[in-house]
């Protein structure tokens, strides 16, 4: 595609390293910039300028924050008692889709030998204090169902079998609304082993 | 999602109205760049306001260009004598991978009376002084296969019949590769209208 300008070429790269965004598409928007007379190219740049300088790492959670504290740690309504362990900052917002109310712990990652991250490299022992400070009633790990969520999430449910709280992790089955025809056969297997007694 | 951070939130919201982004890739974007301590936010920013500030209208074939005239027109191994017609600069390229060697003209848009764009709304008086001037030899309209389009086609077409060159337009059929399973009924009855005679 040799012919395409520099400027709009080189846009369609750097768009093309984003996640979920293939080639085609981001030639489209990058053609879509040079088309719209009316696009705010200052304001969207400023966009993700703002987004590089404003974010911080909240200082409780660990999830992304633009005061020093975020929101949801900031939120006296929401049960303090009830902590919920997520892998990445943006995984805060997927469970609060599913009507959690707690609080939140980000680990910035999960134990994966294979890629050299130990449970050092991760925010595992803010975690641990955090529980043993005896100001947490139970701990619900929500990692990705991958072999390292699975394993960090034994790893933490192993470290505090002596502590006295309820510790679980996410349901797994059949999504809702799937047909079990398309659904993958771990799944299946998941959710036949977990099958869940029905009692009338 | 109201506890998102702003920027964030904003960000994403930026992107959204971008064509082929969906709310949920925007924000899955936005927590990307978040994310990145080693994404180049001042190279991105930059490459959209190169795009904005640099990219102009080529004098020739009102197609995208860095400079006055576009790659295309001032590369003189193209074949000026046939000419392909396109709505949009984009369409260019689109062509180009179908090997097409000639020269381009950009109508930046379609006659659509329902939108209040007549003939003299886009680059047609531009075209018939380009057709008129005897050096244009094949016209190839390559105008995307809505009512729009095919009107425009049969504007063009008919507006120039007293010139003896060649008018044609992209054929119309089966996608190759697809099952004729899959191919929608408009397509199949132009393809069957459109059929090729076989000779062996």
């Amino acid at each position: 595609m040799s012919y395409i300008p520099e400027p709009i070429e080189k846009l369609a790269r750097e768009l093309s390293r984003l996640p979920g965004l293939g080639i085609k598409t981001a030639y489209r928007i990058a053609f879509h910039i040079a088309d719209s007379r009316d696009l705010d190219a200052e304001g969207f740049s400023d966009a993700v300028k703002q987004v590089k300088d404003r974010i911080k790492i909240c200082r409780t959670c660990f999830g992304y924050s633009v005061d020093d504290e975020c929101r949801i740690c900031s939120d006296d309504s929401r049960d303090k008692r009830s902590l919920c362990v997520v892998e990445r900052p943006q995984d805060i917002f997927v469970i609060e889709r599913g009507g959690f109310r707690g609080s939140y712990h980000v680990l910035h990652g999960v134990i994966a030998p294979l890629d050299g991250i130990g449970p050092s490299d991760i925010k595992l022992a803010e975690l641990f204090d955090k529980v043993r400070s005896g100001n947490v009633g139970e701990l619900v790990i929500a990692l990705n169902p991958s072999i390292e969520g699975d394993a960090t999430t034994m790893y933490i449910a192993k470290s505090i079998t002596d502590l006295k709280i309820r510790v679980s992790r996410l349901a797994r089955g059949v999504p809702a609304g799937a047909s079990i025809d398309y659904v993958d056969d771990t799944t299946l297997c998941r959710a036949i082993e977990e099958r869940q007694d029905i009692s009338c």
